[in-house]
C-alpha cells in the first residue's frame, strides 16, 4: 500500500498505540473525586502539557487548550461560541475565506442565515489582499477566521501578517486559525503570531480520530468571550462538557509530542520529496502551486480524466490519494475551494490531491508518478 | 479494588478492548472514497448496526443513530437541534423534570435566557405527576425531555405512559429521554414508549469514554425536526460533523452487543445483590428508594458524615463509591437532584450514591458495607 492521502488521515503510529492501549486500563471518570478519577485526571493534564508544548507557547499561561472531538467542533465552538457570549446591538460581523474548510464554511452559513456579516477574502492562487481585508475591518468585526495551510492546495496563508494587521485596526477582534492541516507541518506558535484561538486535529498527525482541541488565549477567557457549544456537567472548565475521551486524548498527546519531535526532519524531508514526485510526472499534468505553500499537500490537475477515475484505478493498485479534502469529498456540489483558487470547474473535476506524511518515501511517489503516468495514458485514449 | 461507582463510568471490557485495539489498524477516513476509506466506513457501519440491535428497534427502518463524542452532547443536540430547526412564531416551551442530567439542565437554562419556555415537572419520591404533565401540555410545548433512569437516585421515570399521555394531548410533540442510565440496565425500546428520540452513552456499559448517541425517530429526520450541533464535512448524514471516532465507535458497538447478551442476567442479578447489601448495612443508614427504582444505583443518606468524607474513607481502602454524579461532583452548588427527590440539603450532604456493574459481587458488596458500618462507627465518634 502506498498511503498518500495524509491530509484525510494518518495512520496511528506505534508510539501513539501504545499509549493509547496503556490508557485503556485507566478507567475511571476525571471527574470522579476518588483515586480512580484521579488516575484518569492525570492522563488527561499530562496530554494537555504534551500539546501545549507542541504549540511552542513561552508564556506557560498564555493560552489554554480545551480538548473537543474533532477539528470541526473546534470550529463551530469558536464560531457560534463568539456570536452567542455577548449581546450584540449591531449585528456583529465575521471575516473568513473563500477557501475555509467546510467546518468553517456551513457554519458561517448558518449564521449568516441567523442575521450576522459574514465576509469572505478572495484566496486566487492561494494569497489574501491585504488591501481587501482592510476595507472588510468594520468596526463591528468581531472575529477573523483564516486556516493556515489549505486542505485541499497546501496553500499558507500568512496570518502572522494578517493577524497583526487586523489588530492594528481593531485590537479587539478575535483572531482564529484552523491550524488542522498546519500543525506539526510547519513551524507554528499562536503566540508569535497574532492568534487568540486555535482549532488542531490529532488525527491528521498520527493521532487517533474523534479527538481535537480548541486553544484559546487567556484574555479571551477572562473577558468571557467565547461561549460553550457544549454545556452540562462542566468538564474542561465548564467550556465543553461531556466525560473525556480519555484514551482518544491520551493518543492526541503521544502524537503531539512525537510529531514535534521530528518536526525539523520533516521540514527538512518535504521539500526534496515533492520535487523527486513533480519531476517524474509527465508534462500534462499541471501542478496548483499556491504562492505560499506546505509542501506536503500537492495539488495536481490532470488533463481529460475526471479526478474519481484517477482515484479509483490508482486505488486497484494499492495507492490512495484523494479528490479534493475527504471531508467533502462525500458531498455533491461542495467543491468550492478550487474555483476559489482559480480553477474552472471543469480544472477542478480533474484535479487530485497528493498528500504526505513523515513516513512517505521517495521510491513511493516515483511508483506513484509512474502510475499517474500510466492513468493518463490508458485512460484517456480508451 | 471494589469499584461501585458503575454509574459514574465502567472499566473496557476484555471484549470492547479486543474490537478497539483491532480497530487501530484500520485507519482509512469513513469518509474517504478509497479502499481504505471504505473499510473504516464498513466498521462504524457495523457498529451501528450493534447499538441498533440493542435497542431491540423492530421496525428495521424506525430510526437511525447517529454517532456523537458524548452523552451530554446527544443532550444538547436534541435541546438546541429542536429549538434551531424551525422559526417559531410564539416562544417553544420545552418540558422536562426537576432531576435531568446538567447536560439537559444547562442548555436548558440557556435556552430560557433566550426567551424559550421551559417547565420543569417535580420528581419527589421518584415520580412524576401526570395531571402536572397534563396541565403543563401547552399547544406550543415542542418538546418533552425525560430520563429514563435517574443517575442519582436510581428512580425509573414512567416514560411510557408519560409519552403516550403527551402524544395523546399534542400528536407533534417530539418526546425524548436520556437513557444514559437505563440503556442496557433494564429492558427499553423507544418503539415501545412512544419515543422519538434517544440519548446514549458508551462508557456506561463497558464502552469507552468519548463516544455517545443521539437515535432519532425517521418522521424526525423527514420533517427535518432537528439541527445539527456541528456543521461540516456533512459526515452522520449531515447530522454531526467531524471525522468519526473509528475506534472509539468500534468499541461502543462492541459494548452494546456484549451488554444486550448479559442483560436478562443482569436484570436477574441486581435485585438480589442490592437486597444483600441493603441488609448488610446498619439501621442508621437510610436507604433513599424511589417509587420505581432500577437496583443497580442505591443512594444512601448516613447519619451525620459528609459524603465526601466518607468517600475519602473508603477510597483509602480501595472502594470506589460517589457523592452524587460524577458529572456534578466537580461543581459547587449544583446538587438539585437530591432536593428534588425530597431530602434536605443536609441530607443531601450526607448522602453517597453505590453504582453496581454486570462485574459486581455479593462478597464485594458485603465488604462495602462491612466499611461502611466502620466508617460511621470511627468517624462519628472522632
Amino acid at each position: 500500500m502506498i498511503y498518500l492521502d495524509n491530509s484525510a488521515t494518518t495512520p496511528l503510529t506505534l508510539a501513539v498505540k501504545e499509549a493509547m492501549i496503556g490508557a485503556m486500563d485507566v478507567f475511571g471518570n476525571p471527574s470522579s473525586l476518588h483515586s480512580a478519577g484521579l488516575e484518569a485526571e492525570k492522563l488527561v493534564r499530562k496530554a494537555r502539557e504534551q500539546v501545549y508544548q507542541a504549540l511552542s507557547i513561552r508564556n506557560p499561561d498564555g493560552y489554554r487548550i480545551f480538548f473537543t472531538a474533532s477539528g470541526s467542533e473546534a470550529n463551530n465552538q469558536i464560531l457560534f461560541g463568539t456570536v452567542s457570549a455577548k449581546n450584540y446591538r449591531t449585528p456583529p460581523r465575521i471575516i473568513t475565506t473563500s477557501s475555509e474548510h467546510p467546518s468553517i464554511a456551513e457554519p458561517l452559513a448558518v449564521l449568516e442565515k441567523r442575521g450576522i456579516e459574514v465576509v469572505r477574502l478572495s484566496t486566487a492562487r492561494g494569497e489574501i489582499d491585504l488591501d481587501e481585508l482592510k476595507r472588510a475591518m468594520t468596526p463591528n468585526t468581531v472575529l477573523l477566521s483564516i486556516m493556515t495551510v489549505n486542505n485541499e492546495t497546501g496553500a499558507v496563508y500568512d496570518i502572522k501578517r494578517i493577524f497583526s494587521l487586523a489588530k492594528r485596526i481593531n485590537p479587539s477582534v478575535i483572531t482564529h486559525t484552523d491550524c488542522v492541516q498546519g500543525f506539526m507541518k510547519l513551524p507554528f506558535s499562536p503566540e508569535t503570531c497574532f492568534c487568540d484561538a486555535v482549532s488542531l486535529s490529532a488525527h491528521k498527525i498520527g493521532g487517533p480520530k474523534g479527538v481535537g482541541a480548541l486553544v484559546l488565549a487567556k484574555p479571551l477567557l477572562t473577558a468571557k468571550r467565547v461561549s460553550p457549544l457544549i454545556y452540562g456537567g462542566g468538564q474542561e472548565s465548564g467550556m465543553r462538557s461531556g466525560t473525556e475521551n480519555t484514551v482518544g486524548i491520551v493518543g492526541f498527546g503521544a502524537a503531539a509530542e512525537e510529531s514535534a519531535k521530528r518536526l525539523t526532519a520533516f521540514c527538512e524531508a518535504m521539500p526534496r520529496l515533492r520535487e523527486s514526485f513533480l519531476n517524474a510526472l509527465p508534462d500534462s499534468v499541471r501542478v496548483n502551486t499556491p504562492v505560499r505553500y506546505a509542501p506536503h499537500i500537492i495539488s495536481l490537475t490532470l488533463p481529460r480524466l475526471r479526478s474519481e477515475t484517477v482515484l479509483h484505478f490508482l486505488s486497484a493498485k494499492g495507492i490512495f490519494v484523494s479528490s479534493g479534502s475527504a471531508c467533502a469529498s462525500n458531498k455533491k456540489g461542495s467543491n468550492y475551494v478550487l474555483p476559489a483558487f482559480g480553477l474552472t470547474d471543469a480544472e477542478a473535476d480533474t484535479t487530485i490531491r497528493v498528500s504526505l506524511g513523515h513516513a512517505t518515501t521517495e521510491e513511493e511517489l516515483l511508483v506513484t508518478a509512474a502510475a499517474i503516468t500510466e492513468a493518463i495514458d490508458t485512460l484517456i485514449r480508451s
